[in-house]
């Protein structure tokens, strides 16, 4: 669907057209408030509860342990905050990685206004949390660790399995974000004893401004937003049931198709790391080699900036991105790529490319054509690649 | 649009067709993050400023007044917590009015539990604050005032100009929850001088799962949901383009048709009073008599519940409400008719009938041939009734 060369999934997918026509009626003729006594109101209560059941199914939870949210980042919030807001007497402390989305930073920060203490645990050179130091970081005050399941930035995949066993028995709360990882590696709550996931509705394809938290039974979390008392007081305000019909659409679908997609994005990612790193001399790959999401590459270019790339491909009709989109209009380095050991110059010369569904091959074959030969022109406007030549 | 006599406006409006088909291309080709730096994010970026420009006009306010929210539930929340939260040092009193919707009163209770109090003033046997009263409940350290525009449920306008005029140098802030008002009276910050005003997109026909809130130049407020950083810091989350765009453009439509949408929806409303006190013995009008909104029409019927009268009415096709539909699932009585005086039985006995951008004479024809009927079936079988006709 996207007309030019689009390679920031990441950052923004298109809408499935099959799920916008799953929310179109829902805009119009089927309007009603769940809240409502009428026949509308039943119609509305009937298909958020359906809606409920297929994101559930998604990940492998009951209907009852789904909660919708506007986004990503107010399911983060009602999370962490939710959770020490109301189990604040058995604890104060909370763990999270270094490598975190800026919004659990930010997060994290504002619970430490509140007198929570936050810990960081530092991630290897390919962003992945240590189990070992994430041990050691746990104390007898530790009531919540929040570890995204992936980075949507250089797409390493976190050990949540080993995570998990790690605090099992322990009494202790798990979160993940998986906003990056959803629709692209499994997600079973069956499987891996999560107690809080952060979805995305976007992520998957469907509307934005749209979320979901999962919340495992038993999990208690204080609400954020009072209000009239929606989805059993956890998250106040009328439902938005075509975006609410929407997520559940790209679900299903997702569901069905996610085990062949999967297969070809990484084919694609492939392709480009292998003729990138192959064609382009100094550039490197970050984030993990192996572990990492089946449909990013995120590469450095030894002294050129990420921006001047970005701005190049852009004249090409290349869209990629140099990061994270929410920190990508500031100039600060990515404090992912800082955690993973990177130098500020290093993480200024990153470029971050995503595949999705409308993904080409012939995406994967432009990029190899104009890239190599930007680097090199970059890089001949470089004092900073001329002195290391000469070095 | 409604296939049934709809006459529940006031608990949840179609999109206007318009607005969806606004809205599709955003969903689909146009799906950039604003936040990203290549063609499609300065797309979206276009479009998210323009939006908010186009949703400002339709306050009379600026561009850069404009917050997107997640709906109204959060604008309140960010009017009242975000305001108090950033001033709590000029003072920590608040008042708001009795008969405010169940959210405002739930948002009160959330800031008296960190400390604030909260005065609430009382309304006349027709909902209107009283300026005089209110004046009273002003002390010191008060800081901020929120009175809703008008009641969504009874329909009473407030005197929201004679309450600016109270507070007016005298350095407090007023909020308005302008939800109910919206579309239906015309609202302008330039000739009010409100500071903080709440508004959501489906009461204009546009998408659910959005809201705006109107922030006056130099009133400062705090945010509520840490994140990324969009809107200026004060609300984060990524953009929801297709419901904003969406929103802006119901409001466009909506400062078109409403001089004239105004009069035909009176027209209906005074039809459907005069027809239903003239026919059916011992009801009544809840709500001012002429300071109401054009498309609200409340009623209470002696020795009756509402609610088997709107099931009645859900039987003949009509669909009504009890109330605020966000309490309308429990047992509850109105709050705001217990705050106009009315006891509990006269609160239970009442209907609440709200016209819309596509309500016809036939829907006013419809009611008034069935109502009569239903009532005196079920004043039959009125135990209570049959009392009070004995007595």
């Amino acid at each position: 669907m996207p007309a030019q060369v689009y390679l920031d999934y990441q950052s923004s997918k298109p809408v499935d057209p099959r799920v916008v026509d799953a929310m179109r009626p829902w805009f119009t003729e089927r309007f009603g408030n769940p809240s409502s006594l009428h026949l509308d109101g039943d119609e509305a209560t009937d298909a958020l509860e359906r809606s409920r059941e297929r994101v559930a199914q998604f990940i492998g939870a009951n209907k009852d342990e789904i909660i919708f949210t506007s986004g990503a980042t107010e399911s983060n919030n009602l999370a962490i905050i939710g959770y020490v807001t109301r189990n604040r007497k058995r604890g104060d402390h909370i763990v999270i990685a270094e490598s975190e989305h800026i919004s659990v930073h930010n997060i994290a920060k504002a619970i430490e206004k509140q007198g929570f203490k936050v810990s960081k645990v530092g991630v290897d050179q390919y962003g992945r949390v240590s189990v070992e130091k994430l041990r050691k970081k746990i104390i007898d005050t530790t009531i919540l660790v929040s570890i995204g399941w992936a980075s949507s930035e250089i797409g390493t995949v976190q050990p949540v399995q080993e995570i998990a066993d790690v605090l099992h028995g322990r009494g202790m709360t798990l979160h993940s974000d998986a906003v990056a990882a959803e629709g692209l590696v499994p997600i079973d709550v069956r499987k891996v004893p999560i107690d809080l996931l952060t979805l995305s509705s976007n992520d998957i394809y469907g509307p934005k401004g749209l979320g979901a938290l999962y919340i495992r039974r038993n999990v208690n979390i204080a609400p954020i937003m009072p209000g009239g008392g929606q989805e059993r007081g956890l998250r106040s305000g009328t439902e938005a049931m075509p975006a609410i019909v929407g997520m559940a659409a790209a679900a299903d679908i997702m569901a069905s198709e996610m085990p062949t997609e999967v297969l070809r994005l990484a084919h694609y990612r492939d392709r480009l790391i292998e003729g990138v790193l192959g064609r382009i001399p100094k550039s490197h790959l970050n984030g993990h080699p192996r572990e990492r999401l089946p449909n990013n590459a995120h590469f450095r270019f030894d002294a050129i900036e990420g921006e001047s790339l970005l701005l190049s491909l852009k004249d090409k009709g290349i869209a990629v991105s140099t990061g994270s989109a929410c920190s990508s209009k500031t100039l600060e380095p990515s404090h992912t790529l800082i955690s993973c050991g990177l130098l500020h110059e290093e993480a200024h010369g990153s470029l971050e490319f995503t595949f999705g569904r409308w993904s080409r091959p012939t995406d994967v074959d432009r990029v190899l054509e104009v890239l190599p030969g930007i680097v090199e022109r970059l890089r001949s406007l470089s004092p900073l690649y001329e002195k290391e030549a000469k070095a």
